[in-house]
């Protein structure tokens, strides 16, 4: 629909409901805020920004309940209905101050505002509140309003400030558009791997161990370690050399490297680096590309050996803040399948096709190629100090990059300051199921680290030449990996990776021995199968493994142990019937053989 | 043979040689100094003490080659020939720094000394040293003198002190017992890991990474690789549940778990720990426990589900001082085998047994059973602080895993002190090539972990009962082991874990197609096979590849090609003759099957 807004100008400007829907739902924040005042007098109003999806109030001086939010939200939809239109006007700062005396929250962000500023208001019958605008003139322009959560919040996002109380809302063109929304939300919050991930037993968090430091359980152990293994063979089959390299070094190698300068912060250090002449600093590695490099460095190579291919299941670390960590997807602590590749120029635009042909491989065994997009990342030529190399360097590597994509025809978004401080990158996103883009996969170009550490080849015409660097990796972080997986497949995860993929289920205790045998057998060939004993009916044995996603309930009766045979049902609800434990191997073996055969 | 010793107040015992072979070295770095007195007058003496297999002296104001050192042993020689007798004697400190007033590290030491210490000398002719003896008390009974290397060595051993020159020396009874000697230590040397290790391209250093920091190359990480593998699906087939942990924690989980106060020494610590008010403080983890109990208590546990019992392929970290660190056996950063058992008191026993008969397995599928000794290694009771837990609980503990070893007829030595500070072990001990003994395997009983975790299962009575937890590995570190095996096989080893198992050469050009055609093949089958095209003559093809240990050689000329065969070598030069793709395969497999199954 088309409404109206107002800017602190004043003028007023006719547009699209959807495309501005920030303006609509900053509105209702302010609504928000008068119904507030209406219902609690003695609040305090501190911020009320749009947000993704919806809106948001900080106020002190309230308390809050969850049970609260019907009322709050039925006197907003009352104001809403009397659809007032909504003025603007700018005041002085001296002025600002005074018509804001009770506010001491809006009192403090007038004054860290120059002495010549002018501060806009807006107002809505008789509440008013500092804004920058703009606003939907009449307040039926909103749409349909919907108040969701209540929680704690510092003021301005510091812990050594006051918790205020924030209420979360959103609103929508109609009742159809939030009902869709709110349904997408019930959906994504089933998939959420921070929450569907623990109910699985895949991981858990200690707060005495910390935030980013997750646990990973048996269950999600062994997904991460079918994962590892699966790279690992993939990798050594396309070429590849493992390393194991250690997860510190001096910060000596940083400052050979460069991460010292530009990346410290980042970094876990250990040791005092104020008094590194009396004592070895060291610092955890937040990349694997020096330590692998050493290899390459260990004797002088030729031409003719050239490309070396390194991988590491690699460990990294990054000092991460406490309120950047979120679940799996970031964090302090992650394993990598991190590569090298140490290549000739002229073999440059060949293996960062078979990089981007190993990572598509890997997102297509994965079920995840079809959700994810490509970023050139680029450096920021307006924040030279952040990267090596002088701007010719960045011409020549973004240049080579942008060329080789464009003739292999990836379909990519440019992103510019997102370039590694070393070259430029080509960046798989993907998103996670509350819509937060991350990088999954990384391939970059790098003219500038083999200089660094005075890496050489010796060339058919016998003189030294500096490679050219390909860091890469092939299925990312495992950690995230795993997060993406958990939400893709909502915990049913495909049989070659579902860390439990049957439970033999018998129908009484007779059955047992029979049960166990058949574990015995198939766990002696590589399967992982459980079995439940217990003396429970069968219905909710089939009902409890399903909750738990195992892709296989295997039924054992008198039927089944008098013909050597198991009742086959998947976790789908389809009856596969009664077959030999022969069958059921090449059934299994089929299905896991053909998740990883992919062209 | 017998010979006649002195002790400081001019005593003299008949003995034998052998079994006071320090006091001859001893003696014989009295020798060297006389030597180096009378070629080089203006040497100052610091210490010369009995090691293990030898001697060695500190000098400072001479410079010394390795060329100079038989002169010097042949005015030893000389020394020796000429048989004079020792006399000793005691000086007061006021007549030992007259004695002494030229020789300021003799000065040094005696001032380090009480007033009122008598310090004893020892003369040979009209040489004399500060000394407590005993020496022997004719010079021909040092026996046969040898002088080996010289080297620098700080004073004190502290880097903050003048660097001198040491020289290192031994001395046998027979020349036989000399030679016997010098060829064990060149056989010694040509297996030792940390020069092997090096060429044989499994590892390096590098300075600016630091000590105790090894980077696993291609085929050092490869045999990791195998042997991780390995020992995961061994455990997994002895019902273990794999975990991945975090590497670090805040200083919190340390507190309670009690290294916080008994190991900080050896942690590395991320972040202030006078400053932890401020800021979160985190250490890199020494040990799996805290975090691997985290799995367990995730919720509240039954009898009936226990044992739990948890491995993990961990990475530790212990701050070791720069002159600890040796090759690939004592290190900063280490991957160890680590797990813990979860156990009902009815369920020690047997699951120690179980523990040791996993290591017993592992040890033998290795080659290294022979190589071992059993040591249970105790609490110090006159050092309680060093441990928590009180005598009543160490006796306890003590006795359990006593008690379960005689039951199991380990033969073991005991040494006191050894424990871990939260309960006794079980360490299964090796030595490496220079005969220096280190801990390979640990089996340890823990009453008190589990008290301060708080972990608990629900005994069958209803009632809250405390576990005992068992800490074990089952092959110990992988660096540590990768160390003896290359040790064990002198690079050369078998077949399951060479990082290369067989390499086809080719006769000439014509031969490469087929050579790359059966290497794919071998290589999509997961061997590791690689190909040898140079165009350089068979016989030199061949003789590398035996440098290099592989085990087999493929050789591929026009017969083997016409008739698709490969004719196969050894790496012990047995020939074993010619043979087609499967045969060979089929020959690989027996032999990597053979290798584990062991009884």
């Amino acid at each position: 629909m088309s409404i109206k807004i107002i800017d602190k100008h004043g003028n007023v400007e006719e547009v699209d409901y959807n495309e501005n829907i920030n303006v609509a739902r900053h509105s209702a924040s302010h609504i928000l805020a008068e119904a507030i005042k209406k219902l609690y007098p003695e609040a305090k109003l501190a911020i009320g920004p749009a947000i993704d999806n919806g809106f948001y109030y900080d106020f002190d001086n309230i308390s809050i309940k969850q049970e609260d939010l019907k009322k709050i939200e039925n006197i907003m939809k009352n104001i809403i209905a009397q659809n007032k239109e909504v003025r603007s006007y700018v005041l002085s700062k001296k002025e600002a101050i005074e018509k804001m005396k009770d506010e001491p929250y809006k009192l403090e962000m007038i004054n860290d505002l120059g002495d010549d500023t002018e501060i806009s208001f807006f107002e809505n019958d008789n509440f008013f509140d500092m804004c920058v605008g703009p606003h939907v003139l009449r307040a039926k322009d909103i749409g349909v309003v919907k108040l969701l959560s209540v929680t704690g919040a510092y003021w301005k996002g510091s812990e050594k400030n006051k918790m205020l109380t924030r209420i979360y809302g959103t609103c929508f063109e109609t009742e159809k558009d939030l009902q869709e929304y709110l349904d997408a939300q019930e959906e994504a919050l089933k998939r959420d791997h921070n929450k569907l991930g623990r109910e699985l037993e895949l991981f858990t968090t200690v707060d005495y161990i910390g935030q980013g430091l997750p646990i990973l359980m048996p269950k999600g152990a062994r997904i991460v370690q079918l994962l590892q293994r699966f790279v690992e063979d993939e990798e050594q089959k396309r070429g590849y050399l493992l390393t194991k390299t250690p997860f510190m070094a001096k910060s000596d190698l940083y400052k050979i490297s460069g991460h010292w300068y530009h990346y410290r912060d980042s970094m876990f250090i250990l040791g005092d680096p104020e008094n590194e002449e009396n004592q070895d600093v060291f610092a955890l590695r937040p990349m694997t590309c020096p330590f692998q490099f050493m290899s390459y460095k260990f004797k002088q190579r030729s031409y003719r050996e050239l490309p070396f291919k390194y991988n590491e299941t690699s460990t990294l670390f990054r000092n991460e803040e406490s309120g950047e960590m979120h679940g799996l997807i970031r964090l302090r602590q992650f394993t990598i399948s991190e590569g090298h590749l140490v290549v000739r120029p002229d073999q440059l635009e060949e293996e960062v096709k078979g990089c981007i042909d190993l990572a598509t491989y890997m997102l297509k065994v994965l079920g995840l190629y079809e959700d994810v997009s490509f970023r050139f990342s680029k450096w920021d030529p307006n924040n030279k100090e952040k990267y090596i190399g002088d701007e010719k360097d960045w011409e020549v590597s973004q240049a080579a990059l942008k060329g080789i994509l464009d003739h292999l025809n990836i379909n990519y978004v440019e992103a510019e300051g997102e370039a590694a401080f070393y070259g430029p990158k080509l960046d798989i996103q993907c998103k996670n199921v509350w819509g937060k883009e991350d990088t999954l996969i990384t391939i970059q170009v790098d003219f500038e680290l083999a200089k660094k550490f005075d890496m050489t080849y010796v060339d058919s015409d016998g003189e030294k030449k500096t490679p050219v660097i390909i860091h890469r990796t092939s299925i990312g972080c495992y950690e995230r990996t795993l997060a993406l997986l958990i939400e893709k497949y909502a915990g049913a995860f495909p049989l070659w990776i579902a860390p439990v993929q049957a439970k033999i289920l018998t129908i009484s205790d007779a059955h047992a021995d029979y049960a166990y045998e058949v574990m015995n057998k198939l766990n002696s060939l590589g399967f992982r199968v459980e079995v439940d004993d217990r003396s429970e009916k069968i219905g909710y044995k089939i009902r409890e493994a399903r909750l738990q996603k195992i892709p296989y309930m295997l039924v054992v009766g008198d039927k089944e142990v008098q013909n050597n045979e198991l009742s086959v049902k998947s976790r789908t609800g389809e009856d596969k019937g009664t077959m030999d434990i022969d069958t059921l191997i090449s059934m299994f073996s089929k299905e896991i053989t053909d998740a990883t055969n992919i062209n």
